[in-house]
């Protein structure tokens, strides 16, 4: 396919922004790569991007367009605005999209400084899992200007199936990506819970499996993650950690509205069990290991 | 279509019983309806039963099989072995398939009583919802002996997609749907919470549920009961205390395991104090209603 003239840096090449970075080569997009990993940017090299470097300066001023999928704010502040910051050598009118998740008032306080240096901001947090991201089929929860999703609407057609416009108001994207995240993490630590009662009371995982993606019991963490379990494999796709981390959104968001949370308060305090229990950098289904006494597939069986 | 020699009564027409009956006449099946409703018994003679009653006696000896879709083991009991009770009045080698979700120990105690008087028992719970009952397409998990998955199998193809032969011992087929109904209603409550936190947040619902159903966060619940919710609707297809009720058979499955539950005792308290509150009878997504100071959806809004 003919190179675009558009121009974009995909920041974070982990699960999913490896999965949108190859997006947006198929899409004829010129594309950089950035991450710390040199395996995952000698990966996209290989598969066509422009240049891949461990820092965006080199060509921050041919950028049209930044995804940032990095895991935290802190990852995110130390990128654009660290020693040796991206934001200052960006060009005025470049639009990143900050698609991690983060809290609101993360998200309005490196928005608001992004815009003070004349860049344009989209609040445009994503899901679908690394398969989805690789198709180019995410789904974007956006909030942000119209100028902003104008700029990005290349980018946004090459990774993502829908984009949601929930308004300009910035924050609301991380609010919904928030709310959205209690309904995957409470749905992981669920799946967890049922797939080890089942084994403590003899039912093959395998069966209850094939069983329950068949039923109304099932939900697409269940489908995607309790795979995981039967087949043994804990190599993360995004780590318990993760989940310590976004379920602890869910609680501060919760907190500052004053809103009682029954079931993401205990799913919360089963991935930080889990954690604590030596399994923070293994797939999150891992969580599913705080239940002793229970017999589970182990991997290759 | 012609009609098939093989007789099968249809007992209990709520919202399974009735898909399940109607799939039955479609495939030809000789179908006879019981129930207390006289309104489910016009609907369905209306569609071609044979025959229905409040009471299956008339034709108690002229079924191949009977199909149980009552809501607790109190009203299989009484069917079968209460005043004028059915079970002694079917031919031997009648085949019951008990598809309602009722404890391991209920299951084993109704098929010894059945088999002692000759006749052949599946523990055959189902999923689905009412839309998959109504074309035919339950999920079935079934625990019996091969006679019984033969006797049976005209129904079975009438009314399921997939049925799951999870062994020969009577209770599997119970433990399985109990560990099921813990996803099930934990999958309910946890999208109350949600859509419940949205609203406290200021995302309009509907946008909620729209973005939800096409992310990863989604699940058969979710999409099925939270659809109720956007409408206001709480007319009930499932109400809140059948989860009330298998919550409970899952909190007393786990603790004859030994087994730790942190989400379904919470969501069984969610059900429970959602009855308390005056909801039971509502369809099961009243749930959300536990949530205080956020405004929801009215119907016809």
């Amino acid at each position: 396919m003919t190179k675009s003239s558009y121009s974009v840096a995909v920041i974070g090449l982990g699960a999913m922004g490896m999965g949108a970075a190859l997006s947006c080569l198929r899409a004829g997009l010129t594309t950089y790569g950035i991450d710390l990993n040199t395996a995952a940017l000698a990966r996209l090299k290989a598969a066509g991007a422009t240049a891949v470097a461990q820092d965006a300066g080199a060509f921050a001023e041919k950028l049209d367009a930044v995804l940032l999928l990095l895991v935290n704010a802190e990852q995110i502040r130390s990128v654009l605005f660290g020693a040796n910051g991206l934001a200052d050598k960006l060009n005025k009118g470049t639009a990143l999209m900050l698609s991690s998740t983060i809290s609101v008032q993360e998200v309005k306080e490196i928005s608001q400084k992004l815009t003070e240096k004349g860049l344009i901001v989209l609040d445009a947090p994503v899901s679908g899992g690394a398969a989805k991201a690789a198709s180019g089929e995410i789904t974007v929860m956006a909030a942000g200007s119209e100028a902003a999703f104008n700029k990005l609407q290349p980018m946004l057609t090459a990774v993502a199936a829908k984009v949601y416009n929930i308004g300009a108001e910035i924050g609301l994207g991380a609010t919904v990506k928030i709310i959205h995240q209690l309904l995957a993490g409470v749905h992981i630590a669920a799946a967890a819970e049922a797939m080890a009662l089942a084994a403590k009371a003899g039912i093959p995982l395998a069966l209850m499996y094939e069983i329950v993606t068949h039923a109304a019991g099932n939900s697409w963490m269940f489908e995607n993650r309790m795979k995981h379990v039967v087949e043994g494999d804990y190599s993360p796709l995004s780590m318990v950690d993760i989940f310590v981390k976004d379920l602890g959104l869910v609680t501060d968001t919760a907190k500052s509205l004053h809103f009682p949370l029954y079931l993401a308060n205990t799913a919360h305090s089963m991935f930080t069990a889990a954690s604590n229990a030596g399994y923070g950098k293994l797939d999150d289904s891992a969580v599913i290991k705080i239940f002793n006494a229970v017999s589970l597939p182990q991997k290759g069986e």
